[in-house]
């Protein structure tokens, strides 16, 4: 696959075929995975230039990992593989979108299908707390 | 609304029932914003403190316009407001989603629903391109 070719054209950028994810500083795009089916965000993740090009010809997701600083084939040591049904990108190019079938039981660390297992709620004084509305998927010890 | 405390503590940070979140370096944290019923991925965007304190108390998507450099009150000018049906934040808690009710036709400034009006697909040379195979649903002409 030749390499993404750049433009900062807006109207290329907009309303153009070409895919030209326009990365940031650090060489990185978002990547939002939802579950393909549901709807369900499953966790926000970053690609550089080479993790997009090896989910478009695998197939399954790679992420560029930042705190390990290398790519990641997610699910490769969980087997919570996440297979690509869709990838979408959004209207300035730096952002994607990949709807996946997520393999096993979830795709967070943590132990849920989600990594967005809290929702945000205000007190009755107004102040933010998180509840658990969320079921348990796994035991993260079982497989990590 | 008191500040959000800051903590780099993992366990705190999965495991707790504090919103602590983990703004980068410019501040600021990635938000996804889906329609709260049929799932769509609206758009990405960024808040920065004021902007989730401010979407918080307001019940509408108030973001940070990395372009503007300003808070962007979702719109403010287009009547496209986003109501905020729930908010929930990731097991590390540096990124929110949120869960809207889109005013108007879409969130898009291109015209569309959704910002992620295109789909990525390889041709027959295995080389991406990109697909429109959404609708346009008002002429942006008409509202900026």
């Amino acid at each position: 696959m030749e390499p993404f070719p750049e433009t900062s054209d807006r109207k290329s950028l907009e309303s153009g075929e070409v895919l030209s994810p326009r990365f940031n500083s650090d060489g990185l795009v978002p990547v939002v995975a939802t579950d393909h089916e549901s709807g369900v965000l499953l966790m926000h993740a970053w690609m550089n230039a080479e993790a997009l090009r090896q989910t478009l010809e695998r197939g399954e997701a790679v992420y560029w990992s930042r705190s390990r600083n290398e790519l990641w084939h997610k699910g490769a040591t969980s087997g919570h593989v996440q297979r690509v049904r869709e990838i979408r990108i959004d209207c300035d190019q730096d952002t994607l979108w990949l709807l996946v079938k997520q393999d096993g039981p979830g795709c967070c660390h943590v132990g849920y299908e989600s990594c967005f297992y809290r929702r945000v709620q205000l007190d009755e004084h107004g102040h933010p707390t998180l509840v658990f509305d969320r079921e348990r998927t796994y035991d993260p010890e079982d497989v990590y």
